[in-house]
């Protein structure tokens, strides 16, 4: 039996629709349980009937957005840090929330605790492609700002052991972003991480990657510092959404635009599949020693009900006990 | 009368594209002449007709696209270096080209020389935005890597004075882009910068913004050193390049969605026009004492004549002596 411990408190819409994304996932989830944390009087009787799959604990505050850093670990109360407290437990597998990202970085860091070698967790995006169901995975996406050589080459190795196991690709591709292709282009850390990947052979590494081609589907992990792929990961959110606007406003314009949106649907079907960012959930906090999905800050119950499968997915592919494996083996 | 030095080597579609550029843009510019710098020979007849507007100079070398820093300035018989050389003359305005990089940022900063206060140059690209005409000023956007505190602050004053003098905005609105809106988010470098803005009360400085927004129409200058600013662009640029592509299979599906393309295609046509990118011809490089512009080096014909519109534009408007007023009057 999987125990997921779920943060429902912190989110933008509010713990009412993640609760019933936790409602939707139990039922089509037989075999796994949550550790629902949150305020108990205010969720009031919203699991009533699902009582054999979720356990409510109650927690009486909500850790807020912007919190300074040493307050984080003394605000037990909050449901955030009362979940993650929860999770070291070895009945606990995975911990999913969409609440404060900072709290939630910091709080899990210390209290997880980092898997052997790592020195700094990263987040991790799986991004759509323009090739469908190709997924490629990106590291680290705004857990930290400014990253050394030695945290890049880590992101590297979780970004291949994730894309091994999750995605099942044999012998991934390792990418560096930059801002060319050739070696020896890029920020003083992109330079060295190169050469460091190169030195030590690492499997697969075929050097930098532009931002303009991170979507094209050739490329399985790419590494960047968090600060660079904060940037790109929301500038193709920002681009993808103007254009979407600009898709239906182009529809919208007279009768006859409207009518050839009835005929072209169909064809537009597979597009809006394709960017749909609902179902990838959220991103993976990897390099902890046990499973930490953040969901979107405004997850709606489908994208929340995704961040669960995410978690659970990780869960049943025995991720961390792989990591242990992987990173331990690696004598670091 | 406007003499515009034009590089027509180096570019990827090659010299008769651009020059037929150079054709088109002298027919509809009478008081514009053009330095033409490339391998004459080759060149052939392509000018005939418009020899009182279009002056040969010739050129037996094409800077390669990655050459060695030290041997750019050597390479005096290639068309950029000559271009350069030339647009350093009293009797030319602006130089264009859509050569190498690398090697137009390094020989024009060192022949052209700064402008008094500015330690380095930047390309500055006006972005389109969901707002239709609402350019946004975005500056590096990779003439460096990493940048000082000092740099990004003359990027502000470079950043200003172009949307104040080009765009006519009496007073732009400034942003940092950085990994959150909150004061005190982001690099080092950020943090640091905006602590320099808001102790010398920069004009309508309003803090960080995140790259989902950058193209919201609500910004109208942006700064970020070098390596960000080329991965926000060229996300931008590849993820619209992906969706256009999607938008135009989904319209191939079948008969029916060909049929929806028909009766939808008005609507589509202002958002084609919107994010057209041929029409901002190019990046300009500010902070140097000549108009310079960089063009696509994938430029076709329509494309290298905006870059030359760009150029004359900036010529026009006197440009290069309100920089000179605005950094001198500036008493650094």
């Amino acid at each position: 039996m999987t125990n997921i411990c779920v943060d429902v408190e912190g989110s933008d819409l509010g713990r009412e629709e993640l609760s019933l994304g936790c409602i939707n996932f139990v039922k089509e989830n037989k075999d796994t349980k949550l550790t629902v944390v949150g305020n108990k009087e205010k969720l009031g009787d919203i699991f009533k009937g699902y009582e054999d799959q979720i356990e409510v604990v109650h927690a009486s505050d909500v850790l807020p957005m912007h919190i300074d850093v040493n307050k984080v670990l003394h605000s037990k109360e909050s449901s955030m840090v009362k979940g993650i407290y929860l999770s070291k437990q070895d009945n606990i597998d995975a911990f999913v929330t969409a609440g404060s990202s900072g709290g939630f970085l910091l709080a899990s860091t210390v209290l997880i605790q980092r898997l052997k070698g790592i020195k700094r967790p990263a987040f991790c995006g799986p991004f759509f492609t323009k090739v469908k169901g190709k997924k490629t995975v990106i590291l680290d996406i705004g857990a930290s700002n400014e990253n050394s050589v030695e945290d890049l080459v880590s992101f590297a190795k979780l970004g291949r052991a994730y894309a091994q196991l999750i995605l099942n690709i044999e012998n991934p591709s390792l990418y560096i972003l930059s801002n060319g292709a050739e070696e020896g282009k890029g920020i003083d850390v992109v330079v060295k991480t190169y050469d460091a990947l190169k030195e030590m052979n690492f499997p697969n590494f075929k050097g930098n990657v532009e931002a303009r081609d991170v979507l094209d589907g050739e490329h399985d992990v790419i590494i960047t510092q968090g600060f660079d792929g904060n940037i790109l990961l929301k500038s193709v959110e920002g681009t993808a959404k103007l254009m979407n606007d600009m898709i239906k406003q182009a529809f919208k314009k007279n009768f006859l635009t409207k009518l050839g949106y009835l005929l072209a649907k169909s064809g537009f079907k597979e597009m809006k599949e394709t960017l749909d960012y609902k179902k990838a959930g959220g991103a993976m906090l990897l390099g902890l020693k046990k499973v930490c999905v953040k969901a979107h800050g405004n997850s709606d119950r489908e994208s929340f009900y995704y961040a669960l499968k995410v978690a659970k997915q990780m869960v049943d592919m025995k991720v961390i006990d792989k990591f242990k494996q992987e990173f331990e083996n690696d004598g670091q």
